[in-house]
């Protein structure tokens, strides 16, 4: 049972969307019976953008540990936590404090980006120039070896391999670099034809129940040069086909292709088809989430029993950590 | 026994010298009859400039804690401990980075002073500029209504003030503003006629043996015109006569000024006068010194019950902090 540790987490700052299921989430699923796998709850980080409005944050944070274990995270194989139940993130985020140079952080890129794009929030702050160093903590303080990230994840990584560089450079050999375990998610479109995201508001959520989806997918973009039934149309310009790709058969797939190329189908029809195939895709899904929901102790006790497990192995670490610097002084 | 709470920390960044002991520490032990006291050794603010050189932070926290007892802190009615030894400190410190703003910390005074003065060290790092939000961390996690300052602190102290300001105003009113108990410290002057101070290499240590003292005070700067035994001096041009000020009694410093004035003594007496009057001052604490110094386990009972005691009250904030913002999000 010595299997190499993943390390992932979510920030607890909105709800998940199909996107996010189908993209990040499954492959959690599937990673969990090769590896000791570490998923969890980012609610600090959420305050990084979201201090403001923190009730939001517990809302989320619950919601999206109902689809964890929804969407088949399995508290049996994997340890699944809440970051601010393991406060030993916050010692370690404190002392890597201390060892990263300012210039690290001013050039990760996200930092400008989102400063760019979330206009409307102050993100002036300490906390949010500070959001690598507190990533490198949840990383390295379990000793990860590998991290599943998308593309343009790969700069918040490179910045926790350098952390941990510097880290046992100056102190003692405690933490492996952790690598990026890169896996290619299919690009989920949203409603709108761009990509899927709760910024868009064009996106299909977990928490959405069988009449708002299969309302969303109703009135959803199609091909805009066919305006009539009788227009040939063409696919791939259509973000329905694009959702065929990930939730139809390879038969359908083809039937719908052939068919809309040839004005053999209409987009009513051809949704009907999609809607079938995310209500068969989603409803152990939303089963399961119906079960949780009105069970909340049971959730609760999933992430307790988690944090525990992982506070267990966060405070070795961190006896590493503290001996490593000759911290606490008097020990 | 409802006193009001006091709470003020030195960074273990170096040995104590006679300068800190008529200053701050003195007065920390004539606040221990009227106050419900809180005295730390901070050795995590010692990382912010050190944090290359851990081992020292180590050797100066133990020095101290001694220091601290030897002077006449008084476990019994202080509360002793080590900022380390207290981990609610590194949590606090984190939430409170989420609604710092930036510009609040570039615009402390000290933080360009410090990276000007240190030169030779590297102070570009995040945890450098968080340095006035972890002391924020360290004094309101107390619910300290006072903080001992000399005059130099107050910006520290404001921007305490400000961030406690900031949480009460966005959560929940937990935290008083701390105020400054401003106290007037003799300035004690060095060898060299300079501020007493580790950095002029100009300082006569607690840890200094009465041998080194003396040597150090029959070495010092007396008036530099009045070269030999029968120039009449001006006491106030000598940094002996200042520390007579505060070493000696009324009748031998009137004695002291006339005889320097009137060629009626000559600077080797004068010292002789001063090394009596400073052995005299210093004979109890070197005693106690000793002792602890040979006793390092009642030190560290020391540290750890006031840890104890302090992590307490700590967690007991840290409850009130949680249940403002809605962390931990399950509980």
């Amino acid at each position: 049972m010595n299997r190499e540790r993943v390390l992932s987490g979510m920030q607890a700052s909105g709800k998940l969307h199909l996107g996010n299921l189908v993209g990040a989430l499954k492959n959690w699923v599937d990673l969990q019976d090769k590896y000791d796998c570490f998923y969890f709850v980012a609610d600090w980080h959420a305050l990084t953008t979201g201090y403001a409005n923190p009730a939001s944050i517990k809302e989320n944070t619950n919601d999206l540990l109902i689809n964890f274990i929804a969407a088949g995270l399995n508290p049996d194989k994997s340890t699944i936590f809440i970051q601010s139940m393991v406060p030993q993130h916050a010692e370690l985020h404190l002392l890597l404090s201390m060892i990263t140079p300012i210039g690290w952080l001013e050039r990760v890129p996200t930092y400008k980006e989102k400063q760019e794009q979330l206009k409307d929030r102050d993100l002036s702050t300490y906390g949010f120039l500070g959001y690598p160093v507190l990533q490198t903590a949840d990383i390295i303080i379990y000793r990860a070896k590998f991290v599943p990230v998308g593309i343009d994840q790969f700069p918040h990584l490179e910045i926790s391999r350098e952390i941990a560089r510097r880290f046992n450079y100056l102190y003692k050999e405690v933490f492996p670099e952790p690598e990026g375990l890169l896996t290619e998610f299919p690009k989920v479109l949203g409603l709108d034809g761009r990509k899927m995201s709760k910024s868009y508001d064009n996106a299909i959520y977990l928490s959405d129940s069988p009449e708002i989806v299969e309302q969303k997918i109703r009135t959803m973009m199609t091909d805009p040069a066919r305006k009539r039934r009788t227009d040939k149309g063409e696919p791939e310009l259509s973000p329905v086909y694009h959702l065929h790709k990930i939730f139809s058969s390879k038969e359908e797939l083809d039937e719908i292709a052939h068919g809309c190329k040839t004005a053999g189908i209409g987009c009513i029809d051809c949704k009907k088809i999609l809607i079938k195939n995310v209500f068969a895709y989603m409803e152990p899904i939303w089963k399961k989430r119906n079960e949780l929901i009105s069970n909340p102790d049971s959730v609760l006790e999933i992430a307790q029993k988690g944090s525990e497990k992982a506070g267990k192995v966060a405070e070795e670490t961190m006896k590493l950590v503290r001996d490593a610097m000759g911290l606490p002084c008097m020990m």
